[in-house]
């Protein structure tokens, strides 16, 4: 169970637990982190896009990296993307101090070109130091910056310290295939794939040549079944417990307010004491919580879990 | 049966059918004409964005607009978004005087304020005429213009030519919660809310206000069911069709080859001969083929529409 | 006197000159062309973002060509970028036929990646025909398109029919030095390099390597002189010029207005009848009309062209 | 000389000096600071988006703060902005302590509708506090955020703690002037307006009403001198100074390598000992550095400033 390019199965994508007042609930922490390993994740990530790090102190962002990798069994990686390197290069290094397996790194969205790109990352690896193991994360949707499958084979290629690639663009089924085509074709070294956009294609990905996902769906138990699964090549129960949970993962899948449907799904589920964010956020309406439950109540038909 | 702020049910975004050496199939644009009103749609949209409009020279384009409005017992609304106001006023006055029922419009994506936004559109509707009546376009997700409901109610109050909102922000469940509300305040004229983004949300749209659909989704004769559902009250059977279809409503919602899975599946059941794109076109793989192969075949295991 | 890869001098980026009730104005437009060819323009270029083509109809374009094209005694160059290749098609053939030496095209915005970029000038050219000498408009600061020196390299491989880069990049001084030093090293072919972006570099863009400027600031006769000045090695008298006109060159380049400054000199110089323009149009202020006056008397004091 | 809504001349935007190893060099910021105050400048800033402040450490950015408020005989700004309010709140709260006279807030580039920007600054001055007096910068052209004049008077209006405008929009003289209008009219509050933009348009905007300029041209001397000019109603002689600094200012106005530019005239004015910037960097090329050096000897025959 390390972090490494053969990683597989499901990374969780962990929300950052705070109290109504806004301070951080480590007792949720704990919780949840329980919650990840005994669902069956094989790694969580936190301090991610949905981590809502921008709002820590930086004491309070490595006061949540020890206290998980503290409890965890799985590998931790710690979001360390940031405007600047200082900032991204002393959170690595503490992190990686403190236990954790590596570190995922997000492109700023001012980057155009290729080369800009590849450029980037380059000076990343520099800062946060070679030895770190690490996670590129590929996000158009919300992050702008489009990287072709030949700019993460440069990215890969030139340094060795990457071992996986959080793949979220979208469309993306043709890039996980393209990927692995270059691999089979030797012109691409080994790395893990995990997918990302709240698992929306996860019912294809696996095929495509995905090693599992890496996201904070609220039912993380669920995607780990999912994984296996398509693993045993059972695919038809896995399409039928996919679409069972599809209505509420593309209802998650709102830019903005996922983050709160989660913490919602979360808190109804036991895990989480509040669904408190720090602001900025935004919240649910009090129609939006009634049409998740609605959600929840028709999953629960197929799937007990979601009977909260 | 007519365009105006009371309009309801379903307008069929229309694709604009070729065959493979790029001419258009006049054949097809009749079978999809006579498919989009037996399936029961209220209206039908051409030229718009999923019509490849900017591939078509100003002959073409009026071709279309004369045969799709001889032919349809249902009123016919058309694209004229274009960078400059010359082409949008002249496919407008030109569509009407065929006998369009009105024309859609789109913010250009460079728009940045609240007040370029308005004064964009009040240069449109003088470059149209007052006289034609229309459908403001909001789609952010590829447009990048954000409209506020306040917006939205200013461009409304301005224009009393406007009818209708194709809404298609993403999230955007509350905004038509916060027009609705408007309207019901009496701080908002009425107008038609028909909703895009491929029908994705269209399991809660009804409830919160809107008025029906305006999608291209191949299946429009579920879509136009899906709304009566809605409208006689029966929401777990609504939920029950749309979650029987959200495998491939999902699938198709990809930017970029969401027009070519459309036209497969509209080839599948028959509609168009050739499922070819002009230039320039993004294909589907045999394995994405494939992928939307087996939703079909999964879907027909619900809705013997989809057993092609 | 053609275009080709070796043009020299300046390419006057024409306006399109209107009538104040929004007619084209075919007599300024004889006075403007005689104008540039007088100010020992090299070539002209119409139809460009300066010149208002997307407020013209398609008949109307046509007829402008024509003009100019019947009138000029230097090669013309037609600017055809359309959101569609149909349209681009279209004007470009027609354009070639009426007898223009060669048309401009510019990424669309939504370009982002390398591939994309080469990828659309390869179906650009398909559209157009390989026949069609063309030039490569570089302008990153409007339209959001970032290419690199490598992403030209290419396009200018893969399509011979390119004859001239129009290169407005900011900043770009060492865009140029990197594209020369490429060509001499022989890893890249040869091709005009002519400078936009209202000359605001043109004091430095020679000596790097430039073959001249295509823009449309309101002093072409000076632009002439320029470059002639900087071709015979007259360093310090080019700067000198250079400088005087500076204010006002840098006054004319702001983003919106920049064509509203361009018409009042123009018609202040006795070229246009009127500064109107099509709307949308950014009109001058009367604050800011006393400014341009108040550049151009102190212009006069070192260049009698400027006592207008 | 007070930081609030009268405040006029020149605030200094403070590069920050490194050693050629990337260590902070505090004898520069010393001489620095001298510098500035010595050439008359009424205000200086600090970390902001020339004060390479993203590759600063926390305790680094606190140490340089330390170090300028308490040599500086003028009031001290700091800038603060961050992808997250908890970072800009702890900055902003010690940089008070340590006796700044105010902060400088940015708005993040995501933004898009007015009232998301006006919620941004609600959200940012809560964060900080209501009792830290700060500066709204507008900045479009690097941050994509466009504020209507109606939109900063919503703000301006909102929060009184904030004193000044940092105007640098491009074009942006109508907006001083619009804004100025408002303000007269008593439909808005009175703020202090200084202009950016590298003084790129400072010929004009004392008179269009701007109460001086916030930028940092290696020539804060002459940025003083001419403000005083214009405040003694000597138009002409003003022009003339602005006029022989215009090459270099418009020299130094490129995005991405300005700073570099920015650096090397502070060095070979013997202000810095090293033109160093922390990665990543765009650095000069020998022909750059060569022209920069050019256009100082230009400028030398006007200005003995310049001759360094």
């Amino acid at each position: 169970m390390t972090f490494d390019t053969r990683s597989r199965g499901v990374y969780a994508i962990a929300t950052t637990p705070f109290f109504d007042d806004g301070s951080i609930d480590f007792g949720s922490i704990d919780r949840l982190t329980d919650f990840y390993v005994e669902s069956g994740c094989t790694g969580i990530t936190i301090l991610g896009i949905m981590g809502e790090a921008p709002k820590l102190e930086p004491d309070e962002s490595r006061a949540i990296v020890r206290r998980v990798v503290s409890r965890a069994a799985v590998p931790v990686i710690v979001g360390v993307s940031a405007p600047g390197f200082a900032a991204m290069r002393s959170l690595a290094r503490e992190s990686m101090e403190i236990g954790a397996a590596g570190v995922m790194i997000a492109p700023p969205p001012a980057l155009r070109t290729d080369d800009q790109i590849v450029n980037y990352f380059a000076g990343a690896v520099e800062a946060v130091g070679e030895d770190v193991p690490w996670v590129l994360q590929d996000y158009p949707l919300t992050l702008t910056v489009v990287m072709t499958p030949g700019v993460i084979a440069r990215i890969m290629s030139d340094h060795p310290s990457c071992q996986m690639l959080k793949h979220e663009d979208w469309p993306g089924l043709e890039k996980v295939s393209k990927l692995r085509a270059m691999q089979k074709a030797g012109t691409l070294r080994d790395f893990s794939i995990l997918c990302g956009n709240g698992g929306l294609f996860l019912d294809f990905e696996p095929e495509r040549g995905a090693d599992g996902a890496m996201t904070g769906y609220g039912f993380p138990d669920m995607l780990c079944e999912l994984v296996d699964l398509f693993a045993a090549g059972r695919r038809d129960e896995a399409h039928d417990l996919f679409d069972a949970h599809l209505p509420l993962i593309r209802y998650e899948q709102q830019l903005g307010i996922g983050l709160a449907i989660r913490k919602h799904v979360l808190k109804r589920r036991g895990v989480l004491s509040s669904d408190a964010q720090r602001k900025p956020a935004q919240l649910l309406s009090a129609t939006a919580k009634a049409e998740v439950d609605y959600l929840l109540a028709r999953i629960a038909r197929y799937d007990r879990r979601a009977a909260v």
